[in-house]
């Protein structure tokens, strides 16, 4: 038990406490600590945590306890509860719902975890067009009593159930009491469509301002809303995606502390290990090249540099181009305007490194005489290379996100290691290419 | 002018056409397109325009054409388009608004951008607590008539105008109409200090759920509320600066398109001039091991393959902790945790990449011979090196992000191609230090 859970009991424990200390305790001591609060705020604490951490305390709990925390849960957040638990117990957890609920359950758990119909809530407000505006505020009234949702945004259904319009709460409020709900909805509403993936939903979210976006089938009948709340939790953790992706790894789908450590090391090692035997060409062309390097030991100094800087190049670009397509802010139809623009970046940036790498060579010469009488030339060598090498690696860091998007494949795998990687080895073909061409004849 | 424009003014535009074309227009085809839009259309199409672009809209009217527009935009939207206009600007956009809010408007300027003072808006519900149910209703309904920003809570004050409470719009519609606000409000209101970073006000709200939180002086007066459809925003543009920094250069704060040309060369060039000045190092290491490289041409083949497998690595992690304590995963007090666990990682990753090398080695030297009669002894000095190398790299890219937390900078900024220039340096020390103890005596 730690001091925080130990000193709790001496004392009476406080929600906020418990859920600092909440990171740090196994199991086993938050299910302790959820039992030593008072019942109302071991419920908002319950509330407050993710699925993954709901279900860990359900299940931890006895199968007689488990029923009234389950059935305090919103049906989407129960229905993602049941998909984080292991499938033996998910018919069990399901079976503690009362009947609607279960069956609003059943419904949500047929989509995937991370389309809209996964993120949906079932429970909105509706109301009929005829409905005048006061009828529209007492029934909505008699609606918010029972279990709904959200009142935010209510909506318009015809007797198909399918959808008319919205209004806002507010615009219902500070309506003339006379009018109908026709007269005042807005009939141009922003859906979603059931499939569509959580990353464009939280887009279209970002773009209209909305706090809540009904979820249609092709019928324009209402499967439910998705809230903004539950889309800034979408939002991180795309985010963290991919970062973790751009790092060069796959996804954790949990907190670091969280991960075990062999799964931890599984989600590294694979990639790692990837673009490990990508690496070893690097072996391969530096002994195409070992002759030129046994007659000019020079040339192996500014390996690293020159490669690592074609490397620095390339994520730099790959980094804002994966990050600009998850955002939508670049399009694939975008790539020509894309590419004559890194092309001139690149050129640029490589210029200013060769003249840095210029005069570092000619100030090394002057102090220490460092490398011999073909010095110029060596110079020279370095810095036409960094020119293509940087060119080279901003062109390939930009093009490849587009082009895996091209084949279907997520951009962010394109991480910037993986874009290091390509570079490293196209880097050392370029180096010595430039070298046999203007050192031919003096060094080589 | 875009065909997309061209073709809009033959038939009548439509908004969702406009908001397509949007990031490939010029400013100019932008108003014009607006303008061509039916009023209301045009409206909505502003309101749902980031800050800049609405800046970039007013401020491409005739003076005489803004005010309509200026008075359209509710007051935290409006601070923060007069914060995106030049300076010699701002007084005269001040200056269309009306009485009242220009003076809710210059409160709101005198917070910073990025903290939750600047991210509020001074329009919220209010009530006291001795009202009735009912009577809280009625005086809400005419609040919301009035210019409301959002009623879903609504905020209980005292004679003085401090925080009593919170009830939520649906609380109150659900309560028995004899009730007073102060019955059914909870006291126990999560609210944040003005000064409140951004990034803090979005882990907040992700920890909470609410969709709004009110901004609180020292003497618990509520100033304003920050609804949760900002913090989505919030929650990206944050993404995307770590994004960015992590990728290797300075955070963009606009969109790929939208930054000119030499500011986007500009803030990449800084941080990749730093990072060659580092790598710089490298060629000095390799200098001082160029008697070891003359005599023993082939340690140079591996030294490509060993440095970015140590780079690799740490990106790896450093991108793991910059991301877990970005979302406050991580605190800085885990540190001996990450360490502990970091560095068992780095052996077993290292571990790996060292057998794959290996096999590497023996397999070419049994095909082709490539190596020589020390063929053993290559291989082992490339194995060990990798175990350390990697090892080395791990933990340094784990620590480096806390150590720059720790001293106040954003760790965000040990961003993973710094990790790997300094990895580079000390893996090439290493490199040659096992090179020289294992082939002392034979190849050197």
């Amino acid at each position: 038990m730690t001091p925080a859970v130990q000193s709790a009991r001496e004392r009476s424990l406080l929600a906020s406490e418990l859920e600092d200390a909440w990171p740090v305790l196994s199991p086993e001591e938050r299910l302790e600590g959820l039992r030593l609060l008072p019942h109302a705020d071991a419920e908002d604490l319950l509330l407050s945590l993710p699925a993954r951490d709901q279900a860990d305390i359900i299940l931890g709990m006895a199968p007689g306890e488990r029923r009234s925390w389950m059935r305090l849960l919103p049906p989407d957040d129960a229905a993602d509860v049941i998909q984080e638990a292991p499938d033996t117990e998910r018919e069990a957890l399901l079976a503690l719902l009362d009947d609607p609920t279960r069956h609003e359950v059943g419904a949500l758990l047929a989509y995937a975890e991370d389309d809209a119909g996964g993120l949906m809530n079932p429970r909105y407000a509706r109301l009929r067009p005829e409905m005048s505006v006061d009828e529209a505020i007492t029934y909505l009234r008699r609606q918010a009593r029972e279990r709904l949702e959200t009142i935010y945004y209510v909506y318009v259904l015809d007797a198909e159930q399918r959808l008319l319009g919205v209004v806002s709460f507010r615009e219902l409020f500070s309506a003339p009491p006379e009018k109908t709900v026709r007269d005042i909805m807005s009939k141009d509403v922003v859906t979603a469509p059931e499939e569509m993936d959580q990353e464009a939903l939280s887009r279209l979210f970002a773009e209209t301002d909305f706090l809540a976006i009904p979820v249609v089938d092709a019928e324009r009948h209402v499967k439910g809303i998705v809230t903004v709340d539950d889309i800034v939790d979408v939002v991180q953790e795309e985010a963290t995606e991919d970062i973790q992706k751009i790092g060069g790894m796959e996804a954790l789908d949990a907190p670091y502390l969280d991960v075990g450590f062999w799964s931890m090391v599984r989600k590294r090692a694979g990639w790692l290990a990837i673009l490990f035997v990508g690496e070893m060409l690097t072996a391969t062309a530096m002994g195409y090249f070992e002759h030129e390097i046994a007659r000019a030991v020079v040339l192996a100094l500014f390996v690293p540099l020159i490669i690592s800087s074609g490397g620095n190049s390339g994520s730099q670009a790959s980094t804002l181009v994966v990050r600009s397509l998850a955002l939508g802010e670049l399009k694939l139809r975008d790539w020509w305007r894309v590419i004559s623009r890194e092309a001139f970046s690149g050129l640029v940036l490589g210029t200013i490194l060769a003249t840095i790498g210029l005069t570092r060579i000619l100030v090394w010469q002057g102090l220490f005489g460092a490398y011999g009488e073909h010095y110029m030339l060596i110079a020279l060598t370095v810095s036409v290379s960094l020119i293509g090498v940087v060119t080279w690696g901003t062109l390939a860091g930009s093009m490849l996100p587009m082009i895996l998007r091209r084949l279907g494949f997520d951009p962010a795998s394109a991480s910037a290691p993986f874009v290091a990687t390509l570079v490293d080895v196209s880097g050392l073909l370029i180096y010595f290419s430039v070298a046999s061409v203007i050192l031919r004849g003096t060094l080589l």
